[in-house]
Parts: C-alpha cells; structure tokens; sequence
C-alpha cells in the first residue's frame, strides 16, 4: 500500500510517500514541487497541477492525506491556498484517488505525541520513524511526510 | 470578442457570456453549474472543471473575468470558494485564456454606478442594458454578466 501525502503551501508544495509492506513502513521518496516558477497565478496552478499528476502517475499512492481546512489569520493565505488545494484535490478525483484530511493538530498528536509539538519536534519525529537518510531540506516536504504517518497511525490501530 | 463571466459560489456557479461587436454588446448566454450534483469534495471539483471545461471549448471566450479575493466572515466559504476558483484558474490557464479580476465594489460601480448596490439593482440593470428576455433565475448567473460588463466598461473606457 502507497500512502501520499501533500502538504500545499504559498511557495512550496511538500509531498512524501510511504509504501507500507505488512508492519513496516518505508519512505519511498519526498520534496517540493517549486510553485513560484510560475510567473502569475494562472501559471503556478497549472504547473502544480502538472506536477502532481505526474507524481501520482509514476507513484500510484493508494490514498492521499491532504492538510484539512487550513485556520490562518490572513484571509488571502486561505484563500492562496484553498486555490493550490482545489487543483491538487481535482488531480486525484481524475485518477479516483480517495482523499482523507487531518489537521495539523491531529498529524502532531500522532507523529510527536503532542498536538502543540513544533515544527523542529516534528521534524525530528519523522527523521526517527522512518530512519531517513536522504534528509530532506525543506518543511514542507517533512510536513507532507508527517501527514502520510498520521494516516498510517490511524489505519494501523483501526 | 467574447467575454465570459465566472462567478464561483459554494453551490452554484454562475457563468455568462458577452459578444462585443463594434459598439454593439449582446448576451450570448448565462446559466449556473449545479456543484452540488457531486456527492463529495472531489466529485464536485471534477463536476465544476468538467462544466467550465465544457463551456470554454464551446464558446472560446477572448477573456474570463472571475471576482477577486472574496472577502468573508466565515474562513470555511473563503477556503471552499479558494479551492472552486483553483480549478477553474486552471481551466483557463490550459486554454491560455487571460484572466481578469473586479471586486464586488468595482462590478457594481461599473454596472449601477454605485459600490454599495443590492443584488436587486444588479439584477435591474443587467437585465435593462443587455435586453434580457429570457431572464436568468439565479443570482449567481446575473454575477456573472455583471463581471463581463464591468470589464467591458473598462475596456470602452480605456
């Protein structure tokens, strides 16, 4: 089983895989797909959604876990976003890929233990668990890595 | 030339369409697209592509003129609203059809003369400068013919 997880951002798109294989689990692959190459909004869109059509045609996830409604103080952050979201949502209704949603809150209860947890804890959390090597550099793509944990978690006690 | 209106809500979206012809302006058709005929998220993001897509092909619009950041109380509409508005950006963006953005205040300067209008005297005066005949029922329809007349003004005016 393949678990996707993406984590859309403003600048940076974050996605991890984890293919789980009886009770182990194995990062298959994570980074950030680079949205500000795109020089206006329309052009970001099309390229995310390029992008991650291509994901999930080379990576045929199972599932995808996607950040749930996102609370921020900007309204045009939620609104960037819900945008960013709306492509990355379309792209796996096409390949009839099931989506399920947590919250931040929810992904650092599971990976850390603590729903308050920073970013740094998590980050070290997902370091641990899976045992990464290859370290990626960026949030986002530990982010995405965290949210395809937090469903592991669920599923693996359902 | 052809303008085409989008007007993205949470359960309808309102599209219509504008022929301009020297000085002459014609309504060559509204309707809404009925998103909640999807059973869930993903579902009625492919519904409202699929609509738009649709539409875009058959009427090869010169220009799409969409709301700008919607500015609301409740941040869920404003995330619902962000993630309808991201795929039919990316319709658009495919087609490499320009997009144009007016506030509510803005269409309704241009169509009433006044920012602070009802959707009453939208309706009224959409209907008296285009010579509607067969009405359109909803709203959401009328917003859409709103937002093509308003970039019309702009560009008679330009």
């Amino acid at each position: 089983m393949i678990i996707i997880g993406i984590d859309p951002g403003s600048r940076f798109c974050g996605y991890g895989l984890l293919e789980i294989e009886g009770r182990k689990i194995i990062a298959a692959g994570c980074d950030v797909i680079n949205v500000l190459k795109g020089k206006d909004l329309l052009e970001r869109l099309e390229l995310l959604y390029n992008a991650i059509n291509d994901i999930l045609k080379e990576c045929e996830p199972d599932i995808a876990v996607v950040e749930s409604i996102f609370y921020h103080k900007q309204i045009r952050s939620v609104f960037t976003l819900g945008q960013a979201r709306g492509v990355i949502l379309l792209a796996l209704a096409q390949k009839n890929i099931p989506l399920v949603e947590y919250s931040p809150r929810e992904v650092k209860k599971a990976v850390v233990g603590n729903g308050n947890a920073s970013k740094q804890q998590v980050r070290y959390m997902v370091n641990k668990i899976l045992n990464l090597h290859n370290k990626p550099v960026q949030d986002d793509a530990y982010d995405a890595l965290g949210l395809a944990l937090c469903h592991y978690n669920r599923i693996r006690f359902a």
